[in-house]
């Protein structure tokens, strides 16, 4: 195996394990010594990738986070046709997705919201850009005539997963998603 | 002053900051020895009141806070007389409550639940009877037709609380609140 392909999969694994160690708990549990721990990778290795160090892994591992998430919230919406339909799919997804996870791992933009502070101004900016983006791909595919209520409504939903998300960790239980979804897809469908 | 009004104020002070701390960054951000800076108490002292170190510190915490936050929740929803106005009240109520801790505080109940893990069981029991608590008070002033919807519209009002909170955090707006607040309203109104 090449060195640059070494380079590219210790990159990832560290990338992979500081997701999936911010799902967990937040910013305080990715720490470098923890995301060295759970990736296997070296120490040293992770400041040759990531020179800038937490905030660096921090910021790209949010990134690539927020592209998946936006995957798999874009696949739930379009797989039915009528928008209360859409969403019931959509929190029917988030409800197995926190059953898979056994109510240990969470929304990793959700976790990391609630651990800012203002030295964490750059990280707040990715944080409240990741929400606009995936607000809007909701209010996308939701499609409401009025866009003003669309985009208001699309936030009403990701609200309310961000939410599920808390109740279901506490309450070792996906109902928080599937009694939202019930109700926001009422109330769609009184909208529309 | 008396050596135990002393004391009793030490343990009230030590109390205070675990809960504000709780409400910035969650358990993480609650350590002992955080705790003792933030209350300018001595190090010894969290052991003298709090044998168990901070597990115990953490817990008792909690229920002061879950206490509070059930007074404020009351106090909102009780300041309307129709349903939907209470909701209004509720929502308009946390708005303010976010934006007077500066984007930089949210509820410790959620903050903590996203720092979970295996081994902190019962601090996980203690939030999800916090959860079915304030749920209750909620389905209890909202008081809907048949108590099973009633039951259930209540956990969706919890669920969005804690959702606008991550929201308004990493968006450093309390726009949240009051979209929830109105498309909840406008549920409820549709729904009694």
């Amino acid at each position: 195996m090449k060195n640059s392909e070494n380079d590219s999969g210790s990159r990832q694994r560290m990338l992979e394990s500081t997701i999936a160690l911010m799902r967990q708990r937040g910013l305080a549990g990715a720490g470098i010594n923890e995301i060295v721990r759970h990736s296997g990778a070296p120490k040293g290795s992770v400041y040759h990738f990531f020179p800038d160090g937490k905030q660096q892994i921090v910021g790209e591992a949010l990134a690539v986070y927020a592209g998946r998430v936006a995957a798999f919230i874009e696949q739930a919406l379009a797989s039915e046709r009528r928008p209360p339909d859409k969403l019931r799919a959509l929190f029917a997804a988030f409800a197995r997705r926190v059953e898979d996870g056994d109510f240990a791992a969470s929304c990793a933009a959700g976790t990391v919201s609630l651990d800012l502070d203002n030295d964490l101004e750059n990280l707040r900016q990715v944080l409240a850009a990741t929400f606009a983006d995936w607000r809007e791909l909701i209010a996308g595919q939701l499609a409401l005539a009025d866009p003003v209520e669309g985009a208001s409504f699309a936030g009403l939903v990701l609200t309310a997963i961000e939410g599920a998300y808390i109740r279901c960790r506490a309450e070792r239980s996906s109902r928080p998603f599937s009694e939202a979804g019930e109700w926001l897809a009422r109330l769609l469908a009184g909208s529309t």
